[in-house]
């Protein structure tokens, strides 16, 4: 079907599909599979229980209108889910599946799985990026260019000087989203693993090792980890921001300074280009930065389960790496397209 | 197609088809046939194109793919819709269409249009949910139920008295959104209405009689009619919010002062009954609570049009409408399902 | 005793002193005495009682030491100020004093007390800024402009076009505060007044009267009063944030549109003249535009009483004041200092 | 003179010292006694110069009228300041003094010498709240407790583990604390170091070397520090909150988990102990949350210096300081004064 007309403008395909239903039910399934196994390995479940899952799993279709249904119900996809794959991996062994697991534990798993390609996909654009500022550097750093503080020329510069002051902060961008730590969620119903039969531990480092997430304590009432990746995703924005509102102030009529090849065109008057490209990357900063608010407050997590808290993490994380994902596609477009006078 | 999971729990059906690219389409179109019409009255365009203009749109359908390119060349749907329009209508009276007028001029009205049965859907739920809470109060008003400050048991008092605590915002929360000044938005490129020909303020006063909003001076730069209602918007989840969090502290295990009849259950505790629609009545009003300051900081509008200050509103109002639809849903079936001790 | 160098940059004397301690304290002083005068005119205390109350808290002075102690241990300095005041009653009418009335009858009563003189300073200044601008289209009004959107130069206009999107809001801001409803809260401790012995309303009544406030139930736990106030603020800033971001943007070197008189000095180029009071404007837009989600949010008040969602007022909303009186000032030292081209 | 009553119960007599005006001049004064003493190693300005500077300002006094003068004419007290340092130097060296700097790099590297102690203070109480964590789970670890998800009791736990839940972040907190890059801002007018004759690379390694700072490009218009530092605190605040939340909630008369001894006092009802730490705890993560979006904008900072963006830098990290220090602050007395049932 048709993407929404703000969708295409400002997000990236590859991002949404990354987080799509259809990502995070693949990811779903892939854990539950790694607990079947880890709980078949550790003797929890038989082995035949976990053939059974993986056999039955692979391919497993969901009834997406019947855990719409659910969703709305129990506030969460994995209940129903559980039960459409149980009855797809049939009475004998139904309740291996999930056996000792609660909805977060498959849920906050799954994130982790979405997002190791989302951002080895930003870190691979983040690299594009810095080397297309080393490009304009070697075409255009040795031109003279007036720096600008307080919104009043100051002194000149030069091009590579300015371009340097762009490309600095996206190394460690890059290493703040190379380092996130995506780790396992394994808790059982009160984060404990009590209901593992004194195996979770044992289950946890299985399963971060099959699923390539790092093994820690579950970490279901502790959000920080969350909030981590908000705040790095609201800083990537942010410096893309500010390329922005730079090209869109030396992009100005008076000034100059720079030529933009694609200017958006003006329904009513012909001879403008307007720094369109610009303006997105400042918009996107901006709701970023506001939107990291709600992952902030979304720590005051109550108890062992807050609904409300972690409703607050789909509605705004999601967002912030769409709108990351959109801002480094519009980013590399606007420099390529981008010329100093 | 499918509706994402997350919508599908949050979100409202009625909301999002008021929203959707082809209801904006639709009420774009309104716009361009009521500035013919009104253009042709005043004589800046001819009855024949004005009459050309009003046959070709009747039915126009756009070609959704060439807009989306548009709206990423030029941050806004409408000089690439204008260019369908103008060859739909034909050479001859091409010019006619949109004459005088800017993007923006086509936009915000069309968002006011869209409003209209969105804030009237509003009203309408503001009004049953009224209602349900005063049928709550002649069935359950009499109960004796304990107060509660600062997290801990004040005195008693009766649960009629605690729901008027939650009806009497509502009446506050109508009346603002009934107030909404929907207001046509006519400027011309630099919002002086000079395009027009010296008609412009007779054709603001024709199309806003046609269109049913007001008529206002050009507010494309002065965006507090936007901020006013993301508040009203962030109010009303905020009253919500409160009763789906008192409803959540009530029906604690402990507590015990009110049962859910639609308990969401759980993946792992077959025990449970959460109170999953109280904690999404928290989570709506806690985002709404963030986005809404995008629409403040977005008054912090550039000159005569920003397109970064406007693009942050897209981004934003629509969102929190989305919100306010489904909260209003997520209330009234709450209050449905519950029952005081 | 100095205040900090930041406050004397963006804030205001005259709201300062509206807001201290010492303020807050004269408005509760007003209170209790206008509660103890309406309590003995419906006979829930005795006249006698009323009349040393009244004489005792005239020029009563508050150990501060004390009060911070208390606040500190109850979250609320109402308790030690009640057993201040009533040890200077005298033990034959300490009980009388505060009578059936609860802390936050106290102080949301004595903020609206605050406000009222505020709301009437910002509406004066609002309408001095109004004379301000119409004295600047007087003399610069003719005088050509070039309109710019979208960050780039569009077509000109004139100097009065342009300064009436400035003036435009101011009216409806103006409006907007002064229809703030300064309302008289009176619940005692759970909301219902059933402590005032079935004489709750006609002492709200009176109190009401007495004190220059509208008499509405009880709003202890329903803050859109306290989110109205705030959207209105930054509504406000908002505005004089865009005239700022304006003026800086008309004042660069390159555009050179307008000259300030006043422009700032840099510690290492004499040759500039930077717009610091726009540029304040715009901070100050863009903290109060983040500072309103906390009035949001703090509607999500936990049933009759929430300490942490009170406090959260207390921490955003005079500061939000702060800045929108800093705004009014600095907007109109700005004005003065402004040359068009 | 008195603090503010709000400021009593919720910040720090440390940190609020720190962060004083006060504080701030004596960390300018060290940095231009550095990069005087830096300026004559490298040879920009004669050794008796440098020495005639560090007599000058060694018991140096501001006019603090003065300065605040200049804060409102230049929007940073730099200029003015310099302008009393030089004459308290003497016309002789008087150019020597501030030689080739610029006001931003006397305030940010000034914020990072004043934000050194406030670190070390914040990672001491987080080691000094873990051990107090110990100590509980040492004391009342093996009691039993229920767990509760989603606001409902779900299954019983230790008293042990819940509370890792709570001291486990404490550790990333402190580490994240603790390797903030506490870095040298020395950049000239524009940044690049050219006002220093060459030496600036040079001066800026001994500067950071005397100083105890990093040494890095210069970051006057890369705000990431400053937005990593505050998601830092909005994390730190988030997880006290999250505690704050916890203890309010098995507070609750219902529920009866856990008592506190310093229980805030009602001015209505004698029988009431409210908890009131741990409702202050929620109200300052809340707040840290909202505030730290102004952080994330801030990053949008135009060209080579934004008074605007760095205005609200000042609006925003010293309030999230303080809040910080006060929770933690805070949260010891709140643990020390807690027994669980």
């Amino acid at each position: 079907m048709r993407r929404p007309l703000l969708d295409v403008m400002l997000s990236d395909d590859a991002v949404e599909e990354l987080l799509s239903d259809e990502a995070q039910f693949a990811a779903m399934v892939r854990v539950e599979i790694a607990l079947a196994e880890a709980g078949s390995e550790v003797g929890l479940i038989s082995r035949d229980a976990a053939a059974a899952i993986a056999a039955a799993l692979d391919g497993f279709s969901p009834d997406w209108a019947d855990l719409g249904e659910g969703m709305v119900r129990d506030g969460v996809v994995v209940p129903r889910l559980v039960a459409q794959m149980r009855k797809a991996v049939g009475p004998q062994h139904a309740e291996a599946l999930h056996k000792g697991a609660t909805s977060q534990d498959i849920v906050d798993t799954a994130l982790m799985l979405q997002l190791k390609p989302i951002i080895a996909l930003f870190v691979d654009r983040l690299e594009a990026l810095s080397r297309d500022i080393e490009g304009l550097i070697a075409r255009d750093g040795a031109r003279p260019l007036m720096a600008h503080t307080r919104m009043q020329a100051a002194l000149p510069f030069t091009v590579a000087t300015k371009l340097r002051t762009w490309s600095d902060p996206l190394g460690q961008h890059r290493h703040n989203l190379a380092s996130t730590d995506l780790a396992l969620q394994l808790g059982g119903p009160i984060g404990d693993r009590s209901s593992f039969a004194g195996k979770g531990d044992e289950i946890a480092r299985l399963m971060a090792r099959s699923l390539g997430l790092t093994n820690v304590p579950a970490w279901q009432s502790s959000r920080a980890r969350i909030a981590t990746l908000g705040g790095h995703l609201a800083q990537l924005t942010g410096t893309l921001g500010k390329i922005g509102a730079d090209i869109a102030l030396m992009a100005q009529s008076e000034v100059g300074a720079v030529s933009l090849a694609d200017g958006g065109t003006s329904s009513a008057m012909p001879h403008k280009s307007n720094p369109v490209s610009a303006e997105l990357l400042v918009a996107l900063a901006r709701h970023n930065a506001t939107l990291v608010s709600s992952l902030y407050g979304g720590m005051v997590h109550e108890q062992e389960r807050s609904g409300a808290a972690w409703t607050l993490e789909w509605l705004t994380l999601p967002q912030m790496l769409r709108h990351a994902g959109g801002a480094l596609r519009i980013a590399r477009h606007l420099l390529g397209n981008m010329r100093f006078a």
